[in-house]
């Protein structure tokens, strides 16, 4: 089996094992106590907040320890929010946060606050220009991910970080995808970070917030991790979250290269493996270990299947896999293409050959997903009928109302239209898109019975 | 090193870490993702999640798991208030809850709430008529723990649920101390519980909440865990978790019976050995393992470093040894002497002979600590001086106070008075314990220049 879905979760790095081994022996008791084994603990304790802090780049006691990624996010993001709420209850966030920023916002507003969504470019990054224009005088705080954890494109946190310091708001740093490569540079405030990303254990997140940054703990008071964390420790996957975080990044400069390589060959062949692909997200600012495509005509779900079967562990962001049945907010904000999206991101490690194998069964795998479906082929467009000019593809899920769209385009007259009917959320993202890939203009959308109607017009 | 604090953290049971070691390998993945890994890694939650129902007696879709017992209360509490708050902004808890719950209460408090604490008997149990007598038409929740934390006392759970259940009004039973030993009796509404402390690993928390019970998950939305405990599951942890409820779930008929026998010893010969001392907690309705004495003239923190030094892991609720210098909340709700507390939690598997040597060493060490600080002997009281009628302790610590009363007391005729001045919170409730320990009259308190005066009449 070849795991390719690294920016999930990374599998447990053989040294954050044997770590944990260790410390299961000598870091399950209580720090708080004075007994031997609680001092062993704590000792162990302070030893992982201090090699964290140095990968961090901060001081010791900027850092807790959390116990995921989601809630180092959820904490830093109420807890900026309640130490400035007489600054005023604005947030702003990037229209591509993971889903525990979008979700903290969401609750923030729920509460009152209002909050700013910066778009980005086609590429998946911010301009540090969008947050300058968001910036308000009651702003509390900004949030930004170091890197897109769907495209893998890796955002301006410096700039957007020397555009809040002017304007003296704090800039909290989702690092969760990135942590493992390097620090954060630039003048962040808080930052967040998740350890099964870079190969620690489940159950592990960090939190930091620079010293002078306004910061009020939400919830009951705790006693533990500075009233930031509240719970028992959990310190022997603390301490083997740390020594993995030590272990990838004495790895990372030779690692990097060879996983860009191993990238960048996916990010090259697919196009011309596979036709009909987009492939997306910023081809040079990126994390080394993502590549995302995604297939017209392909239903997501189906596809993950088909590349399981033949051994490869992929995910999607695709509408056809989420369970709300939304394409994915990434992809949208983006405005590329959602359908047959796959996320390749690659572990350490990774085998050059599992890559060429993956290249090798793919262009066959989305071949037979397409043939099920349907899907007009690239090559030979399917021959020419009678012009239908309304396309009623209601009840039909992604990628069928494309599917179908393409299937009649052939018989439509350079300048005519075709009325696509569907509803289906994901025709809204789907059916532009492949206009922009097929050169053919998008009219617009206007409601209909039962759903929505989406104008097409041949060009050429 | 004999480790008798098991009611802090339980070591790791071995069937824990032989899960740990297997799930770490099967259960790493994201449980979300359709793939072989992320199908295995969601086979063992679902399995976790139906075997720890099973030991708990629930549902299985009425369980999910938090990352600590400390956050399951702090989950728990506030859905279910939040479900309820159209029934009113009412909570009731007992006295003697552990600090998750208390710090709960304090924070729905801080946002407008009203807080009834139910107090307790001596042995440190609630009556269910105290809980009666709390109930109100706005109450929207009532907290009890199975057992206590400090002294070992089971509280009357099914009784107390009753009483609930016939207001209408849901209890959260704090089950922290008992789920190891047995399921919790009766008809509570929700329930917590922490794996670290039935030998577990760190890092994972029960929440049961029954089906029909109102819960409204506070915080930011999250998927995972019904929505009830955010962030990516710690599986490898769950896995071990359960397997070690099941472990000691099968010992428990034979280890309760052993370990009670064993605690019984310490409850009977303590007070033989070591003079002046108070056995505190219920001495029949109580769990297996825990057994705690407060120790007259001793400071706590010296007693531990102490019984460190022979060997001995124990933890004391006594005003000394808190970062806050204010006696055990629990202590002090019984109107037991809290100095020189010490709390002997016995783990599963515990020796014999290690108890034997606990009762063998413990009377020199606590000799040795009162030689230290010049407190009078028991069976010979200190020659009679010069009545000293007021004895200035301010800017002394505890055990310091009770040891100048005692000093001076000899001296006292009979009728006569002393005024103990003390600015230290814990002479409050340990001078009024001496008195009782002694059959001497407890008069009361007045301000006085830079603390308290305390009033103590001699009787004989």
């Amino acid at each position: 089996m070849a795991y390719f879905d690294a920016a999930s979760a990374a599998p447990l790095h053989p040294v954050a094992r044997q770590a944990l081994l260790a410390a299961l022996d000598d870091g399950w008791a209580d720090p708080a106590r004075l007994y031997r084994e609680g001092r062993k603990a704590r000792m162990l304790l302070d030893a992982a907040r201090e090699a964290a802090a140095e990968a961090v780049g901060c001081r010791a006691d900027e850092l807790v320890f959390t116990p995921s990624g989601t809630r180092a996010v959820h904490t830093g993001v109420a807890g900026a929010l309640a130490g400035r709420r007489r600054v005023g209850r604005h947030l702003i966030v990037s229209a591509v946060e993971h889903s525990s920023v979008l979700h903290s916002a969401e609750a923030f507003e729920a509460e009152g606050g209002s909050v700013t969504q910066v778009p980005v470019h086609r590429t998946g990054a911010v301009s540090p220009s969008g947050y300058a224009a968001a910036l308000r005088t009651d702003t509390a705080l900004a949030v930004l991910q170091s890197a897109n954890h769907e495209v893998g494109t890796a955002q301006p946190v410096a700039e957007v970080a020397e555009v809040c310091r002017a304007a003296g708001v704090p800039l909290l740093v989702d690092a969760a995808q990135s942590l493992g490569w390097g620090p954060v540079e630039g003048g962040w405030s808080l930052l967040a970070a998740s350890a099964h990303k870079w190969g620690g254990p489940s159950g592990v997140g960090l939190l930091v917030v620079r010293k002078g940054v306004r910061f009020a703990a939400q919830g009951p008071a705790d006693e533990r991790e500075s009233g930031r964390a509240p719970g028992f420790e959990n310190i022997p996957a603390v301490v083997a979250a740390v020594a993995s975080l030590r272990a990838v990044r004495a790895e990372a400069a030779q690692e990097s290269v060879r996983l860009r390589e191993l990238t960048e060959r996916i990010r090259a062949r697919v196009p011309r493996l596979v036709p009909d692909v987009e492939v997306v997200g910023d081809p040079e600012h990126r994390l080394p270990g993502i590549v995302t495509f995604s297939c017209l005509y392909v239903d997501g779900e189906t596809l993950l299947h088909e590349l399981d079967r033949e051994g490869f562990a992929v995910s999607s962001g695709s509408s056809c896999t989420s369970s709300t049945l939304t394409p994915s907010h990434v992809l949208k904000a983006m405005g590329v293409l959602s359908e047959g999206n796959v996320r390749v991101s690659l572990p350490l490690g990774t085998a050059e050959e599992d890559v060429e194998r993956f290249l090798a069964v793919l262009p066959g795998v989305v071949a037979g997903v397409r043939d099920k479906l349907g899907a007009p082929a690239a090559a030979a467009p399917a021959a020419a009928e009678p012009a239908a000019l309304v396309v009623d593809a209601l009840g039909k899920r992604c990628p069928i109302p494309v599917i179908e769209l393409a299937k009649v385009f052939p018989g439509v007259p350079v300048g005519g239209t075709v009325r696509v009917l569907s509803d289906d959320e994901a025709a809204r993202l789907d059916i532009p898109a492949w206009c922009e890939m097929r050169g053919q203009e998008y009219v617009g959308e206007e409601p209909a019975d039962g759903g929505t109607a989406y104008l097409v017009r041949r060009l050429g």
